[in-house]
């Protein structure tokens, strides 16, 4: 860890106008150790940001929007993508070879194949290489793998759904004993229309969105439902590892990066068995920030909800972005306006033997800007909440 | 059934300044064989309704809302009550006793036993003589009974989610063979804030519930949890009755309200199986009409999506307010605003074996007056669609 | 007058799938009178009309959605044209050489001279000739005009904005006695987003209109501006003209079209003064439907409130569609949902001795769709309120 | 001025849990020079903050929620009163008396005699002694006078309302010359429902405030027509003063408190003038934050709309929070959405001479809390925008 404590971090940022780019530049200005450099845009470029957002107040408003390829480069430390997909995968290179970081908020370098990018994304990953070294930022997962990051760096930053509903549930991998059907995970998401980013579309029109409640890319087309299925496995993975290992707590051995080689060398048992394959279930709201899960899980016989809690609130003691409520209190997304949590609540049902918990955060902040923040806070060895709410 | 076509039947709503009581009153404003004789109202008695509702065309406006226990009665054919719980349950009888025919929207007569009301909703069911002999009003399910009714009758006008939920699975439970695991069904619920009603809290003023999404009385709470798991048995009932008897369609026969004597002959077998419980759970949009329900359910190994397609979408060939979309395609609360259709979309995912099915409505008009008047045109031997649209 | 009570008149629609287009299918729906047989779209057309609104329930979902100019025509007796500016002032000929009347929803035939299209609407008006023989249907205004048609005829249907602002202020205009300085009004206008029609825009998209309020085409910039003065300034006419002839009542004059003859004959000492010209400033609500206007008039020292308000309130008392409210209640958007209603209220501020009267429409029915089937009714000889709520 | 930069201000709140009380809190959170030692919540009382605001995360959180009256006192500096009018009134002696300042959110220090109290919000003053020595906190006009407070000190903080309206209409006052008729003014506003406050009433429902527009308090009748009208002839009083004694500028002069000797020793034949009178019209709209007014006055002939622009943009040269936008820009309420900024945009109309000026703030921002805490900053010598964004 390259300790920075005392100097600033320079910034770029490709995307700037987009309405995750907006809100990172929101977070960064009130950031005290970092200083923007450079922002490109290609539908803007050549105008002052301020011609863009008039509701600036810093100095930055001033900067004048560049395209991305006429930025020479080296005189910053880590460039944010806040680009749609398809576009960091060919130009993150770039950067990296002028040994300047990359935190990518797209999906460019979450997955793990090409297979996974031609399916879900349908475009041809032309960087497997890069995608091999990339780190996905979950920073709750894998908190220890970013601090011990060497620099360039890639950050694979976590999408918006994945991030709500993997928080939500990855708990319930590392539970101890068999008391869950893992392969009965029913998540219903619902996100506001901000999730669908700055692009005309007539669905995101307000006279077509307003008032209105619909699902979208259910069974299992939406984009988030390998990376959800990703996390999920990772996590079941450490907790197997765990059991082998025998020692410390199973979230501290994945973070620290030891999970897989351990699983390399004595999980076998485990590794044959069928993967968590979950159904992911999102929709619209009418509403502009906020996203909201809901998971289902059938229990086993001898499942007790009172202990679950326990060692469910327990495992996030140290999270500080993480608020897990009462037993039986449920989260609302106003609560996430603009700040960096993730709210979760829980309820049993003994009817049915289902676990049920929700969780929510803004998805632009926590969802994207305010974790990508979170990463960089980590990987550049400042604190973690700096400039965060 | 006594036809009435060439006579206007007389009309009293109790409670008709509610939402549901207001959207009843625009229905059957545009109905050409009702007249409106008599409106009351606890909180607005002694008002004109015209001060109430000042966006009135019709000379109704000019009617005084009177205290329901001042109408003398026997000048109308049929009262609905359009008011909270545990209201109904205890004046019903008042009009039933003078031949005037109830329907009601409140759910005093949807559940079968005490049991239920006490458990659900609090309170001691003081007519169980009354309860026994209330029709539950599914049109698509029951519409021979409801034609069959001898007057006074009454008739329980099912709950909004239940409406929507109901009318995705009950194809479901008809399916012949063994293709779903009738027990897996999950069933995820969002309404408009106009679902619960016109009372003051907090939580539903705009300055709470305007961009706000969050879950709520999840894990069995929600009192239309008892009413959907019946309906659904019911069905199910329907369809092994079916089984039993080997004639005619199953749909028939439960409408015909043969089921049950078929049942209590000859299907033990099927009597002492588990019941269907579902897991019901609900969420708050921040819009004012519209409802949406999304159901899974685990099918099992040989069950083909394009031959249960076919089938569901004969299933409804006949209900003109049911519009089952393309397989694949997706309904929208839009649709249904201020209309008594229900919108049906499904998909399947072969990767986890679900299928998934969404419908909407009007929680207002199908989830409440719209399915009323639908109820009332069938037992006064009217076209099913008169008023509708 | 040809009366056509005992047979439906037979309608086409060009541009039948904006906002306004389906407004008007949703009300010619429930038309007793009126049966359609064309309908074509430029966007959607080849399509089957269900494709495009999956909630219709009328035999003419199955209708499919031509090109304007592949209709041989002469088949129908009027046609509405849902169509942006500039496509009607070419095509409406087409149709009125067949003897197919025309209402416009455009302002293609609303204004008087090319230079106001040219200025305004930034288009050269091609057929001059047919702006001459357009009646601006302002049916409260021009009632008698209108039922005074001759077939083929063509109706401009005023702006929405208009509607509503000339509905708040033609009594002022008539009121008896120098009470006003007509040069002090000032008029505030808002509208829901469907006002701007279905184009794509980033300042339409949910994103940027949802929670955000703003003016726009301020100073006399906005399009209804010229349509607004030339309304009252007719009216002004009118009521000079009352006071030449003296006899009659002021807007019956104006109505049955003498106006004109009689100013142009006597009133040469009024036509030459100074025009009203208002201030009129639009703002945009986050909201689907709904129109508003505040509009502020100085008043003269011995005007009276009361006498103002009872003179007020009679002049619409023949106007079922008008809904003058007591003085000092003020109406809301919400009252006017999908209904051709214009509710007015109005309060007098004695400390400034301004007069402050509030209008509000639905700027998809009383403001576009419903007017122009009240304009129907009344050209075709049907009762004014058919098919309207 | 009592420096006291480096050590942290203490601090406590009244009526904490409102939502100017929840906004204030989110604000000081973030401001490096305070600490909140005491809360207090009459509706609360006895809570743990964290139960009330789940989304908190500052140690803050953990704060029980007293009565004001068991706060002994002595240990903060300033109390906020966040309540609603009539409290502070007879509340803030209390802490006066112990050499504690006061800002207080409410109407009960903003007036000038008990007459206007009766008038506008129906109680008599009981402290107009406190009244006398009260300072009216508009930032903008009354820096200077705000940084020469003495401690303890009472500072009334202004109305959302009069910012935005007196912020767009002071330079109006104090341009040179005889250009405007100052007794034109209209000023239309429009507002969020969170201007309301957090009280349960229908109108504020969801159901009832949601996709719904409309005026209140119309015609001289809401409460911040008299506050409107009191700064605007302050301003008109600076700037008469600014003629008499002819040196610096106007707006320097009354910010330095000097204007009303000036005017009480020389400007005998301003003071026998009229006063302003504004029309104030304000309506809701259908969204949780931002407040919009345009404004109308009108000019006279030889006003030149160029060199009134050139001097308003340089009015508010040195005010980091105003932001003048070019000439015929308009600005959005989106704009403001939690910061401190007040935009201001406006065109003239040739036409009717008339001058538009549209501003917006946030109205829990700059319109309560955000302006609060820029009095509070200047008040004790910190840097003006500390903790504001």
């Amino acid at each position: 860890m390259n300790s920075v404590h005392n100097k600033k971090i320079k910034i770029g940022i490709i995307g700037a106008t987009g309405y995750t780019g907006q809100e990172l530049l929101g977070i960064l200005f009130r950031h005290p150790s970092v200083e923007i450099i450079f922002l490109s845009s290609e539908s803007n470029s050549g105008q002052i940001l301020n011609q863009i957002f008039p509701n600036l107040n810093s100095n930055i408003k001033f900067i004048t929007l560049q395209e991305a390829k006429k930025f020479s480069g080296n005189e910053v430390d880590l460039v944010f993508f806040t680009t749609p997909n398809n576009i960091a995968v060919n130009e993150a290179k770039y950067f990296l070879d002028k040994n300047i970081s990359v935190i990518d908020f797209s999906a460019d370098f979450r997955l793990k194949t090409n297979e996974e990018y031609l399916k879900y994304y349908g475009f041809e990953h032309k960087n497997l290489e890069l995608l091999k070294n990339a780190l996905y930022g979950l920073v709750e997962l894998h908190r220890d793998k970013i601090k011990a990051l060497k620099k360039p760096f890639i950050i694979a930053n976590p999408g918006c759904y994945t991030t709500a509903a993997n928080l939500a549930l990855i708990p319930v991998c590392f539970y101890e004993g068999d008391k869950f059907n893992l392969n009965s995970i029913i998540i219903n998401g619902a996100s506001g229309v901000s999730g669908a980013g700055k692009k005309l579309e007539a669905s995101l029109s307000f006279n077509e969105a307003n008032e209105n409640f619909k699902a979208y890319n259910i069974a299992g087309k939406h984009r988030h439902t390998p990376e959800i299925n990703m996390v999920l496995n990772e996590a079941i993975a450490g907790s197997k590892a765990k059991d082998v290992i025998a020692s410390g707590e199973a979230k501290d051995v994945i973070a620290s990066g030891e999970a897989k080689d351990v699983i390399a060398s004595g999980e076998a048992a485990w590794q044959s068995k069928p993967r968590i394959k979950v159904s992911f279930t999102p929709h619209l709201i009418p509403m502009y920030r906020g996203l909201y899960t809901t998971s289902h899980i059938d229990t086993k016989n001898d499942f007790n909800i009172q202990d679950f809690y326990s060692y469910y609130s327990h495992f996030y003691k140290n999270d500080q972005f993480i608020k897990v409520l009462e037993l039986g209190s449920l989260p609302e997304t106003k609560w996430t306006n603009k700040n960096n949590n993730c709210f979760i609540g829980m309820d049993y049902d003994p009817e049915t033997k289902r676990l049920i918990i929700c969780s929510t955060i803004d998805n632009l902040n926590k969802g994207a800007a305010g974790q990508a923040v979170q990463n960089m806070n980590l990987a550049f060895g400042f604190a973690e909440e700096m400039g965060l709410v």
